[in-house]
């Protein structure tokens, strides 16, 4: 399997005021994600309040989810654990269910050593047949993991085999292509750096922008794939105030507004999180109505 | 009730190679704390892996710990959680249990803004009838409040009645006392301040150190108290070197390593932390020998 | 006049053990770094150690570089200084030798707020009829401009044209666009990232990567013209090793140490700066040689 | 020579529109601050706008300040240069002048090694007698050092006797401390930590407040000496709004306004630094006001 372009993350929709998961509506984002020329489905992500989620509603969101997409393109599950425990717990179960890949982040509270991430890692890998793509997201996660131990990684554990790094600093990917000889797959996961991260060789987009967007992402990737940057920046400059204005205000909260919106009916995020103000929705509707209109 | 002075944090014992819950070692280590000349007992903190529990072991550490206190000194649990609902169940069941404090940070994954902050420890709140220390270490829970958002909170929600500050900076101690005109308590919780904090008029020190110290931080809180500042320096400066090493090495393996060697089998901290290392183990223990002989 | 493409950073060669001025090996450094086809040659910047020069060899430096480039392209020169009225002096005497441009940054002991900025800008264009390029790089300097700050003054003082960045954050970069609608010519001053800067927009990487590289900088540059992402690829994972070391190591020891063992006898950055270690000078050797060899 | 106390920064007055050197009001202000228990002074430190004067102005702001002492306290003289060269002439200088201590600080553009830094001081020590300060605040100098590149330059070169640290982290204290078995005299230059700073130890407070604030600086220092916790704090909260707004507004501009508008003609700051606005003079009439009264 070779993953390559726009990797798309679902919201996890819930219903009515004790915010149960909405397996229905799940259903509907997901087909209408599917026509927005994604090359993957990534639910429970960030994006996807896997944080939030008990581990029954894990396991169900992950098994709607990979029946719901059926085989028509790859699914990454993401599992972001504390405890090395539970991460393995859900590694086993997402091969399971069925699932292509699994995007693994380790959370902290103390703070982790390398070596520490290291065993990590390599007790999940140990516990699954799957491909792992190793996941850096400090901003979320409080885990910064250098480039120098993700190659380590890569280069001495089986099934670790991608990485998708969210600090938005380009120079790491320099790092990652340097210190594997161009042999890492990385994926760009800072939505602001979609057009750079392509130039500098990322082999995909790890976004929730298809939700609101629609195939503007697939487009960006497509011209930078062809060669023709004059129509890859038009494209980015485009989508670009949409891409900032949802990463400042938090993909849960700012994804949800817009798909409530667009009439897909996928609630709230969880509290202590809120939803966007009414001044925040009409901000991203005047933006995502510039963005989309030629 | 009126805390101050040093308030105790326990570790919480594992046992096997499943490291299960080991209650009878926690009674064991309660009761050394408690010789310590300390005023209060915080179990389920930051020290005690409070985040690497299921929920059926937090309600079981609170049990067994409150028990083994028995009104001897206060008993203040600590809760920290990334969703309103799981701190509002905790809350209420530490109430439930007979505990006299319960101590609150809220975890992000999703950065909250100070709004999504106040609503969380406000509905936390409005559930249980129990005094609230707000505790802010955002190394740990990547949740950063200001003084001007705890001092709001400590004005307008009713049982919000003290902070504990980790964060290692001095002047946010100013910012309690000038915001709340020196009505607001508050403790220090980076244990290399202790005795500038004391000075800057905290209530008290909120600590490992007993449990590998004995008497010194009690010791260093009298000296201040009674304004022997050449002695308080010479306190300070004589457990300094075992305060920052538990600091920089992480409580939870650096306390459980003291412990274990002096002789309280208290197993390791949950993967992925691992145990101290040999080399770290020898320097901890030449570092309490040289701080606790005269 | 429209700059565009490779803007050359020469050193300022010194001699001897008191470190004067060599005004014939400025000569010779110059003609050398004006075959590597650059659009465009800058004298006294930060590579120029202009900070470490007193007024006299300021003017020096400044009258022999336009000399000897004699309008085969243009010359922009660089002004650093603390005080509004240095940097005037400079601006006057910049006209009066014929610069063709100024490259001007505010440095810092005390902190700017935005309108000392301003007024310092506008003070200094009031005195000259030249086109002024803004020059941001706090890791020097201390100051950092803000994207809506450059703009601002971009929009509002006549001679303010163009901004250098050298911070690094492609995102400023994307913000110089959209708020000024892609009028404001930016200026890459950040060498790792020189290809994702060209393919995000820049005008022009300002480098003294010619002086070690030869044309490898301005072959980047026309490849991202043309549209061959693959070959600027290449072409830039190529010379990164090389951008990356000098810039680690510091422009005027690095550059200086590759200049001197290319036969170039520039002498040495002033004190407190120290050349090279042999260490270092044979690690850049081997990054130049496997860069510029097929 | 034993410094312990208070060590007070007088400001740089300057007259009329250009700006030239005020050297009648400089005697005056010295004059006054020598009135409020000083225990050393300070001229041409980062609030006497060291950075933005002359050769020539340092030399005579140097003489007039020495001559106006005479000997009642010690004068240190502060030297922040660049260049080892420039700061090797300063102190040779300051030693000609009849200087009792030079304090000195390193200035970045291009970073520098700990061994350039090293160097620096090595140098200039070699070329004077006189007792030298190490002078550390990385906010105005870009320069860094490490509690441990002090103390081995304390232990190892001669005339390097004491270090005033403004970095308001006061763990850097307890590691002078440590590092030297208490040996090592340091300085607190950062003013909201004055309480704190010498309950850890300080020798001494380098601070302009005493030019606003009298003697309170000075009654703090007996009131911790004494033993006198309460009295301490007291006097502490008392003054600590002005302290915070000095820094925060910046030493020469706040300063200069407050001695302005308590009849001391000082002038402003040299621009690009303003003068306070009206609202920001008022702001800080009315916490002078509030500290100074009973």
């Amino acid at each position: 399997m070779k993953l390559e372009g726009i990797i798309a993350y679902p919201v996890t929709p819930f219903k009515g005021a004790e915010q149960v998961l909405d397996l229905e509506a799940l259903h509907i984002t997901l087909n209408a994600l599917l026509e927005q020329q994604c090359d993957a489905i990534a639910p429970l992500g960030s994006a996807g309040e896997s944080a939030y989620l008990s581990w029954s509603e894990w396991q169900e969101v992950a098994k709607t989810s990979i029946a719901v997409v059926n085989h028509r393109v790859p699914v990454i599950l993401g599992i972001s654990e504390l405890t090395t425990n539970m991460a393995i717990q859900k590694a086993k179960k997402a091969e399971e269910l069925g699932a292509d890949v699994i995007m693994v982040m380790p959370i902290s509270y103390w703070k982790l050593s390398d070596q520490e991430i290291y065993e990590y890692y390599q007790q999940i890998a140990a516990e699954t047949s799957l491909p792992i793509m190793v996941y850096n997201n400090p901003a979320t996660s409080g885990v910064d993991m250098s480039p120098e131990l993700i190659s380590r990684m890569f280069q001495e554990i089986d099934n670790i085999c991608m990485v998708k790094d969210s600090t938005g600093d380009i120079q790491r990917m320099h790092k990652f292509y340097e210190l594997n000889h161009g042999e890492l797959p990385f994926y760009n996961g800072c939505n602001p750096l979609a057009l750079e991260a392509f130039c500098a060789g990322a082999s995909g987009w790890c976004t929730v922008a298809p939700n609101l967007l629609g195939k503007l992402p697939s487009q960006l990737y497509q011209a930078v794939m062809t060669g023709d940057l004059e129509q890859a920046q038009a494209l980015f400059y485009k989508q670009l105030p949409v891409l900032r204005f949802i990463v400042q205000g938090g993909l849960p909260k700012t994804i949800k507004a817009g798909l409530n919106s667009m009439g897909f009916a996928v609630g709230n995020p969880r509290k202590p999180l809120q939803k966007a103000s009414p001044a925040q929705l009409e901000q991203l509707q005047a933006l995502i109505k510039s963005a989309t209109t030629a």
